[in-house]
């Protein structure tokens, strides 16, 4: 078949890491990840870049400095460049990511949930 | 609320039109716009950028001159910068675009399906 949908349902079921973002998908140079998240992540920013948060399945809360934001199936944020940020997830949660190819999922911040880049599933 | 999700449902739930995306986010100089669909659209393409197609509700076919895709909910597409197509939905269909900020929906092909572009919900 010429023409494949890329089906998240599909793609999820090939994987079962926490905050280990797989790319599905690429377009110019910025590129679709999903990632299955649960517990607590690590404050971090990503100076140069937005990012784009929707969550597929689950809930997932995203703490700011001043702030939260919950997101539930169906929702979507963005994070604007430079702004710190803790993802949250008390169960499992299937999110996608969408940002530059090349941004690092702790940003600067490192540590042992720093996942490889460019991963594909 | 200082930090607000954007529900998918609930900005579908401000329009009616067919073929008329609307803005429900940026990111950098991207955009994520929701449209709802039905019926034939024209074949067109944009040689600048690729374009990603997310089905959120119902069923979208893209034809391309040798070949078409079959996208459901939960499943996407990323159309290459130049690749002819033209998208078809027997019913009604809820998509996300998500695509550099002034990219027109019909590209250079023109015609009445031509929508106002930048239009936010």
């Amino acid at each position: 078949m010429k023409y494949k949908a890329i089906n998240f349902k599909d793609k999820f079921s090939k994987f079962t890491e926490h905050w280990s973002p797989r790319v599905i998908a690429e377009m110019n140079n910025y590129q679709f990840k999903l990632a299955k998240v649960e517990g607590e992540f690590v404050w971090h920013d990503h100076p140069d870049t937005d990012e784009v948060f929707i969550v597929i399945e689950g809930t997932l809360n995203i703490e700011f400095r001043d702030g939260v934001v919950t997101l539930n199936a169906g929702e979507m944020f963005v994070i604007p460049k430079g702004v710190e940020h803790k993802p949250v997830a008390t169960s499992e949660c299937k999110i996608m990511l969408v940002e530059p190819k090349g941004v690092v999922n702790t940003g600067k911040s490192g540590g042992e949930l720093t996942a490889e880049n460019d991963v594909w599933v």
